[in-house]
């Protein structure tokens, strides 16, 4: 696998990933497949939305902490409660696929690691797998 | 990868699309390995759930509207904010398995594609990937 | 692929799986490539989380309580339409990366069957992909 690393500068951040996501798999050499994108944290995840308009990724967080009070009774003493949860609800891994040597987005998707416990240094491994039938 | 169209007729609705990517994954031959199913959009997802009883896939709308508001104050301008949230909260991807030629779904599984800001032309990709070791 | 049977023991759980996946995985002697986890099921899901401290799972399934209310007028007429809804938001796969025979997770990483519809015998299905380009 290759790893990258992420410094991530706030409490809660959608961080767009896919320029240094998209070079790494260039750099594979890959031709057609699928790649793997990985965090192997448990306080953030990974998801793919829209990075032409960064509003999108600020109404995403702000639904999250809708959604998952900071003020519910947790049990876990180190107040990152939301933040496990939150990376659950998202994931940990994305698969995108690979055809002529390129990661093939959808026209608006962006790829977002999603930090709910930062600010960290982060990383996310990835893999490319040159299987594909068709 | 092998593309299909998806015509959603509504703002929000869980289309089966399970016979389709059965058949799409049968034509292409593969006889063991891995499908992956993935939506090159960021205001629709794709989940597996119950497809026996579609009372089930409304149920996850009304849920999802509970708890991914539409009266929050979103910064989106376009006003589809929860849908990318939604689409998120769903995934844009998924991995079946696949044996002798066939998918390898659960007896009540189904494949959905939840769209969230529709009615819409969408596109389903799909890759078979004929790797598995055991 | 290969089969796992979990026994879960309460309505709503998180079960740590690791030990049981990374034994599974060492068994096919893969190498290097992709481990991928389903669960078969439409009440249950799969997520990667925190292992070290239980609370971590309570607060998980304590958030998607509150986020997913018992009390939503659910159309669903056996009663756990909250499974489903969960189910799906956790979500039905997981993709894990294999290394020098070992399955590659975080640190504090561990692999939670979540059920929500318990107690039931649950399936696992687990499949080794041998495809790593680097």
């Amino acid at each position: 696998m290759l790893k990258l690393d992420i410094m991530t500068t706030k409490k809660e951040e959608l961080i767009d990933i896919t320029q240094r996501v998209t070079g790494a798999i260039k750099a594979t050499q890959i031709k057609k497949g699928t790649a793997v994108i990985y965090v192997p944290h448990t306080t953030c995840g990974l998801t793919i939305n829209e990075k032409a308009d960064p509003d999108v990724a600020a109404d995403i967080l702000l639904a999250l902490k809708k959604a998952v009070p900071d003020s519910l009774p947790y049990a876990h003493l180190e107040g990152n409660s939301t933040a496990h949860i939150k990376a659950s609800v998202m994931g940990s891994s994305l698969q995108i696929m690979v055809e002529d040597g390129e990661l093939q987005l959808g026209r608006w998707q962006g790829i977002f690691l999603a930090e709910f416990d930062g600010p960290r240094k982060r990383e996310i491994w990835i893999q490319a797998n040159e299987d594909s039938l068709f």
